[in-house]
């Protein structure tokens, strides 16, 4: 008898403990994982139906890596490299160029889905040294589907052509 | 015996199941839910007295849809519509005009408690696409009284009034 | 026998008891506190060679205390007050003034460490009433040694000498 209690209590027991564990790493397991490509297409003042970005400050000359210039934009994202495909989401948000003795960048970006699939938003913010091969930033909220979701967006400049065109892809860790 | 045993067993195991709800809802679950209106008086150079926001950069001229305009407010935050109640807050911060396609903006903004009721901050960080009736925006950090809060903010264009006023409904969800 | 069991039951309870205390603190108490000094030279456009930090915009004239006016910077962080000291790490953001009736600015700022002891980032973003002897600012998400870190930073203004350089005591509680 006491050791069918003890069977019983010990199974209640275990499934606790398990709820323990779960509890404690909800937040801060990893739990979605995806790779998104973002465009960048760079207003000329001559390609207003392509552009999707548009520098809103020029460099100061304060060294040579363009400190000072500022971009705010609002770029497709797309499941696989090509710009063309359907976009899942917009990328918008600003960066501005910070360092004298690099390219360097600091951004804050907020991906809006707006689909039958996926409705919300998640925003990063961060450091971004471009001339690395890759780099972390964090993701700092969200909304909808990504209701307070918190993470990594780890960045990979994909295609640069020259000031006109980047494609960067992202791979998210929610 | 070994039944009181069991029983008084059981009843840990409850408090803990019941230790563990709250421990697994703690973060997520909203905990404090009001509403609030911001007002935004656009400086036009003649409006010293009263203005509350300010552009810094005008609209780049790609598209129609002021897409690069820039602005920086300072704006008064009440608990009904009246712009002359006394403000319970400021949100401090800045907007800009992103799209090429429709009126949207992307905002950051803190909003200030500095009162015998409350003291403290929280920041509002999100895409903001003002033609929708309502847009949702997440909450990212807070001080004091909103130490470390995470939230939504739930934005309704109250009134708007050409480029000189509009007013914002804030339904606050933290 | 029954009592044996009890026994051990009841140590299992405490056990899960001390988990659940574990579960529920871990993410609210700050675990790591330090102070870090950040020093701003503000380009002058003659000291290229030093400046940290640069003007993009100026003030428009609305009031007295520099509303509009933004500045974006790559500031050295010491671990003391000498700003010859070898930085353990670089302040990258910006601010801008935007009161009109007192000086006050708005930051977001990453803290970027790239050094063998700390490799990572976290990001400040509050509003920053600088005439206050000392101000708490939100810290909103990391990446690295300071993965999905929050917390706090108190501000103090440390050295203003003119409109040239500051230095600022930033108390970090993670």
């Amino acid at each position: 008898m006491a050791n069918e209690i003890s069977r019983h209590i010990l199974s209640f027991v275990l499934v606790l403990l398990l709820l323990s564990e779960t509890v404690s790493f909800d937040w801060k397991k990893p739990c979605k994982s995806f790779v998104l490509y973002q465009h960048n297409i760079a207003y000329d003042s001559d390609n207003t139906d392509n552009a999707t970005s548009a520098t809103i400050l020029n460099p100061l000359g304060l060294g040579n890596f363009l400190f000072g210039k500022f971009v705010i934009f609002d770029n497709p994202v797309t499941m696989d490299q090509n710009y063309l495909s359907k976009p899942v989401a917009r990328a918008q948000g600003f960066f501005f160029y910070n360092k004298k003795s690099n390219f360097n960048i600091w951004v804050a970006c907020t991906l809006v889905f707006n689909s039958t699939q996926h409705k919300g938003t998640f925003t990063i913010m961060d450091a971004n040294p471009i001339m690395e091969p890759t780099r972390d930033l964090s993701i700092v909220g969200g909304t909808g589907d990504f209701f307070m979701t918190r993470g990594i967006a780890t960045f990979k400049s994909d295609l640069i052509q020259g000031s006109k065109y980047f494609r960067l892809k992202m791979d998210i860790n929610l």
